[in-house]
């Protein structure tokens, strides 16, 4: 796949998963936390159903948003927020206004 | 309604919106366009039927991230890329990477 075209597929999959609240709120409260929080954690702190969070979990894996490690007995969830960050970046560039732009540059400018 | 309900109402129509293809194509396209274009020349450019079209540009309407006017006989659809960022960025601010803090702390305090 080409690189124009994965990053399609990245800015498809990581909109979707973040138009439902209940995963922004999952993200939110990862982040919260330190980016690591056991399966048992999250289920204790949302008011949905288990297989409804487990959904929503499975949707924002698929969208490389979060990966699962195991941990002794338990299973990690561990936030990805530098691609949170970066694909979302990526595309609302599109629309940066064109002061800040100046600013940014006048940034780099000093910077170099 | 509160200012934080208000936010909150506004991540979720704004995410929601962002969540179709066709919605963000519709507004790189405006953007690309200086931010004002015709329904006609909207209708042009895309190849759904303009049922379709009419009904993503009417979930835009609804999330504020865009407006119409009437111009003689024409009505224009006008980005709100004002919106569009501070929304998504207030949002997004949640997951900011702490060395990235650090330099916009850096960046102010030069500019103080």
């Amino acid at each position: 796949m080409s690189r124009a075209l994965k990053e399609l597929d990245d800015i498809e999959a990581i909109f979707a998963a973040l138009a439902h609240a209940a995963r922004r709120h999952i993200l939110v409260v990862l982040n919260a936390r330190g980016g690591r929080v056991s399966a048992g954690d999250i289920a204790a702190r949302f008011e949905h159903s288990w297989p409804t969070t487990s959904r929503h979990l499975k949707v924002l894996l698929e969208a490389g948003l979060v990966s699962v490690e195991r941990q002794g007995r338990e299973w990690i969830y561990v936030l990805n927020a530098a691609r949170l960050r970066s694909v979302t970046a990526g595309w609302l560039s599109w629309f940066e206004a064109k002061e800040e732009k100046h600013v940014e540059a006048g940034h780099r400018l000093r910077a170099v």
